[in-house]
C-alpha cells in the first residue's frame, strides 16, 4: 500500500475514541477494506468447517469470501489439507461445486490435473523447459482443533500452541471430534461485515430485539443480574471442568499466538439447551452425562465463534463479500451418533438460532442504513458493550500492524 | 473537500458556456455530485410534505435523499419538527416504514429512546458519566408555507422572509393550508438527478412528448403563440390576485433568501383543469368561485414545483440517490373537505400527470445514454429553454460558493 | 490521460513476461480499460454487421459497446452510412431500437430532425445564429468488405488496402456479399472481455472442454497431428484458392495497416460442415461446387472473426461493457438464396457453435473469478496458446502507442 494511504488509516486508529463506535470512514473506505483483508482475513486462523464434512479421500468443500476461495479436502493418505482453488495455468477456478468428491483435481478449463496434494501431475503440450514441480497448487495452512477445521491463507500463521494446550480438554469433553454437522444456513446482509460482528458480541440489542433467545439466556438480562446468576452458577459448579474459563480473546491474546476464549453461562429458570422453551432438542454432546442448565462460549482466534449447548453446538461465521455486504453462515453440529429424525428434529434443533439470525440481519441492514448518513457520529458504548470495545481494540490494532 | 477538488470544479464552471447544455463532467464526476449533495440538497429548503400527512400527535413520515433520512413528526404540542433518522448510539436507522404513529421514538436496535421532540429520555446501562441531554437527535429545521412542510438540513438555512411576504396571499387564496394529499406516485430514474430537473424546466419538449399534455396547456405551442395568449388571459384578468407574478427564481433570489416563483398561464380552448379533455376532476380549492381556464406555476425553493389548477394542486420533487439515479416524487392535493370516490375519482385525478412523468422518464433516460457517450458534446439551447439556463446559471454558482 | 496514469501503464507493460498468462492489474485497473476503449476500440475497425441487414433505404441497426452506440443505416442514395446515436441537442439517444426503418431520424426528445446523411434538417425555436449545418450528427467511418459492415470510431483509421488486395477473392470465393444473416444470438458474460477474447485464440480448452466441436475439428487435436492432417489436406488441395493464406494477424499486421488472416483448416473424418455429426446444414455458398472437408478461418481486424464452413459463415464479435462485463455477439450466414424451413433448419443451423458459446460462457465467467483471487499468478502458455501469444503482444503494444 502506498504511503500515504498508510498513514491516512494510522491516523484514523489513532483518532477514533475509546468508549464509542467506530467513525464511519471504518465501514465506508475501500483503502480500509482492502487493509482489513490482508491484515485480519488473510492472517488469521478461519473456521473453514468439520472433519465430519469430508470423511472419505478425495471429499471437498469451498471456503471463499472476498475474492478468495480455498479448497478444504482429505487427500489420499487421509490428511486434511487446503488449496488455493485457482489454476496455475490461466487462473481459472478449478473446484466449482460448494462440496464434492474427486479422485484429483482436475482444472475445467484446460484439464491440468493436480493431486489431492495440490502437486500439478498432468500438462498438455507445454514447452521443454516447463517444470510441473513449479506450478503445484498455493498451499494454505491447516489446524484441526477439536475436529474443527481451520485454515491461514498467510505463510506465517499465528500459533495456536497456547489455544491447543488451554482449550484441548474442552474439546474433549463435548466431544468435538466426533460431532457431524447437522445443519448449515447462510445469510447474506447488505453491510459491512464489523457491524455483523460488531452485533454478535453484545447482548444489549438481545432484550430488545430477540425475545427468543431472551427467554432462555441469562445474557439477556442486566450486567448486575446476569453477574450474580453466574456467580452462583459458577460456585454452585466448582471444580467441574466444563466451568472453566480462558480469557485470551481479542486484545488480551499473547503476542504471536492466536487469540482464544472460553467461559460457560446460566441459561434462565429450567432450561436445558438453546431451543424454544429450553427443551432439549438433541442427544447429549460426547461424554457428558446430563444437563447442567449452561451454556459455554467459545471462540477460536479473532473470528470464529461456537455457542455449545449440552446437547447441540453452533457456529457462527462472519466472512466480507465487499466493503458494504457481507456473510454470516451459521453450523448445527449434533453427536455424530445421532439420527435425523429419530434423535433430532432438524426444524427443532435450528429454530432459535435461525429466528434470531433472520432478526440480526435486519437490524445490522438498518445500522449500515444509518451509518451512512452523514450526520452519524461516533456514539458511546454501553456497559454491555465491553466485549465489542475489546474487538474493536483488537480491530484497531490489527490495521497498523 | 481537498483543494485540487475545489480548483478543478471552479475550472469546470469557468469553462462552462452560456446557452449551452452542461459538458459530461457535471452528470457524471463524483466529486461534482458530492458538492451537489452538500452546496444544493444539505442546504436549501426541500419539499417534504404537507400538514395533512401528520395531523395527530406522534403522526410521522419520513423524507429521504442520497444517504439521508429525516423523521418529520408532530409533537406532543402539536408543533411539525424533523430530526435526523439516525441513533446518536451506534447510528441504526431509527424509524423503519415510510409513515406510522408513534408515541415516543424508541430505536429498534438497542431501545435508546427519544421522545417527539428529539431528546434522548432513557438508554438502558450507560457508564455513569453519560449524560441523556447531550445524546438528543440531530435537529432538522422546519418551515411551514401554506401547509406545506419544508425542510433544511443546514444550520443556517436562507432565509424564507420574502418568500412569505410575497405569497401569503397565494396560499390563502387557493387554500393551501387545508389541502389533504389524494395520492403521491414516486418514480425513479436511472438518469442524473439534474437531467430530470431541467427536464421539468423547459417545455421544448412537450410537444413532441406530451400530446396529453399539450392538448390542454397553451405553454407547449411555439412562444410566440403562447405569449400572445398569456397576454390575452392577463389583460382579461387584471386586478386579479391570481395573476400577480413574482419572479424570485434561480439566479433572480435575493441574496441571503430562498428563491421563489409565481405565475399563471392559460389552458387551452375550454379546458378548466389539467385531465383528460380539460375537465373538471374535484372540487373548486381553497376559496375559488369558479374556474378561470388557467393553472398557476408555484416554485419554492429551487428544487420545489407545484402546479395549481383550480381544482387540483400537483407537487413535483426530484431528490438524487446516486450520481447516476434519482427519483420523481409526484404529488396530488385536492381541497380537504373532497371525498375520495364522491366528489373526485383517484384515476381521473391522476392521470395527466402519471402519464406525463412515465414519458418523462423514458425521455430522462435515453437522454442519459446519450450523455454517457464519449462523443456527447454541450448544445445548443432553445428559445423555448430559457427557464433551464436560469437553473443552470444558479446551478453553476451553487457548485462554487 | 495524467502522465502518471501513462507512466503507470507503461511500467506495466515493460513489466509483463512473454510466455505467460496476463497480470491481474489488465484484467482489473480502470485506467487500464479506459485506455483500451480509446486505443483499441475506438482506433480500430470493428464489425457492426451485413448489408444483408438493411437491404432499402431508411433501413438502420444500432452498434453499441460500453457507452457508445452507433447508427449503422442506408442512405436515401443507397449508401451505407454510421452515425453517432447522440443528438446535438441535448444529448439525447436518437435510435431506441435495435433495428428499424426511419425516413430520417428525429430525436424523440425535441424533434431535432436529421436526414439519413446525419444532416441537421430542423430544429424549431432556435436563436438567429443558429447554424443547422453545424450541428449534424457526428461522422463514423464505415467499410464494406464482403458485404460485412466494419466501423471506425477514430477520424484516422487504419488502412484497409491490404487486406482488400489480399482477401477481395476470398470474399468472391464464398459469396459473402451475397450471404444473408440467419440468426444472432448475444451472449453476455460476468467477465474482462480480453478473457473471452483469449478463449476464442486457442483449441487447447477444446478437447477437455467443447466435445461437439472436438468430435468435428482437426484443430482439437494435439499439435503434431493437427499439423501433419493439415499438411495433408493443404497438398491434396494445392493450387486451390480456398487454401492461400495470408497471416497479417496481430503483431505480424504492417504498419498503418489494418491486420487480417486467412487460413484454412481440415475437418475430421468424413465432416463436411460445423454441425452434430460434421453434416451439412445449408445450401452451398458463394459458388461452391462441392464439400471439401475443410473449414477457413478470417480475421478482419483485431477485433473480429469468421469461420466459413462450404455451407455456411458464423461470425464472432466480443465487445466490452464495463472493465468486468462483455458481450458476445455470434452471427450465422447463409447463402441468400437459401430459404428458412426448407434449404435450412435454424436449430440444426446454430446448434453447434451456440452449445459452444454457452460453454464458454461457463469457462470464460470461472476464469475470471480465479484471475479475481490475490493468489493469481500470471501462467506459462502452452504451445496450443501461440495465437494467444501473438494477440498478447499485439494488445500490449496497442496500451502504450
Amino acid at each position: 500500500m502506498a504511503l500515504n494511504q498508510s498513514n491516512k488509516i494510522k491516523q484514523l486508529v489513532a483518532e477514533q475514541k475509546q468508549g464509542f463506535s467506530l467513525a464511519q470512514t471504518f465501514y465506508k473506505d475501500i483503502d480500509i477494506y482492502a487493509t482489513e483483508i490482508s491484515n485480519i482475513f488473510l492472517k488469521h486462523w478461519l473456521f473453514a468447517g468439520h472433519v465430519s464434512q469430508i470423511p472419505i479421500a478425495g471429499d471437498y468443500f469451498t471456503f471463499e469470501f472476498d475474492t478468495e476461495s480455498v479448497i478444504v479436502l482429505r487427500t489420499t493418505a487421509g490428511e486434511i489439507k487446503a488449496h488455493i482453488n485457482v489454476c496455475r495455468h490461466r487462473g481459472s477456478k478449478i473446484c466449482l461445486e460448494q462440496s464434492g468428491t474427486q479422485k484429483s483435481l482436475t482444472c475445467p478449463y484446460h484439464a491440468w490435473n493436480y493431486n489431492l496434494d495440490g502437486e500439478l501431475i498432468s500438462a498438455r503440450n507445454m514447452p521443454n523447459d516447463f517444470e510441473l514441480s513449479d506450478n503445484g497448487l498455493h498451499k494454505v495452512n491447516v489446524e484441526l482443533l477439536g475436529g474443527l477445521i481451520f485454515v491461514c491463507l498467510s505463510e506465517n500463521p499465528p500459533s495456536v500452541a497456547s489455544l491447543r494446550q488451554d482449550l484441548n480438554s474442552t474439546f474433549e469433553l463435548f466431544g468435538m471430534h466426533s460431532m457431524k454437522l447437522a445443519e448449515k444456513k447462510s445469510y447474506r446482509i447488505p453491510a459491512n461485515w464489523k457491524l455483523a460482528v460488531e452485533n454478535y458480541q453484545e447482548c444489549y440489542h438481545c432484550a430488545p430485539s430477540h425475545q427468543e433467545f431472551a427467554q432462555v439466556h441469562a445474557m439477556a438480562k442486566p450486567p448486575k443480574m446476569f453477574q450474580k446468576a453466574k456467580e452462583n452458577f459458577s460456585q454452585a459448579n466448582q471444580g467441574n471442568p466444563k466451568f472453566t474459563e480462558f480469557n485470551r480473546y481479542f486484545d488480551l491474546a499473547e503476542e504471536g499466538q492466536e487469540g482464544y476464549q472460553y467461559d460457560r453461562n446460566p441459561l434462565l429458570r429450567n432450561a436445558l439447551s438453546g431451543s424454544l422453551g429450553g427443551k432439549t432438542v438433541a442427544p447429549l454432546l460426547g461424554t457428558l452425562q446430563g444437563y447442567d442448565g449452561g451454556a459455554s462460549e467459545l471462540m477460536i482466534g479473532p473470528l470464529s465463534y461456537f455457542l455449545i449447548y449440552d446437547d447441540h453446538m453452533i457456529g457462527y461465521r462472519f466472512l466480507p463479500i465487499s466493503a458494504d455486504e457481507c456473510i454470516c453462515d451459521v453450523f448445527w453440529f449434533v453427536n455424530e451418533s445421532a439420527v435425523q429424525g429419530k434423535d433430532y428434529q432438524l426444524e427443532q434443533l435450528t429454530w432459535l438460532w435461525d429466528v434470531t439470525t433472520q432478526a440480526d440481519k435486519t437490524i445490522i441492514r438498518n445500522n449500515q442504513k444509518g451509518v451512512d448518513s452523514r450526520f452519524y457520529q461516533s456514539g458511546r458504548l454501553s456497559e454491555m458493550e465491553r466485549f465489542q470495545q475489546s474487538f474493536l481494540n483488537w480491530y484497531l490494532q490489527a490495521l497498523v500492524k
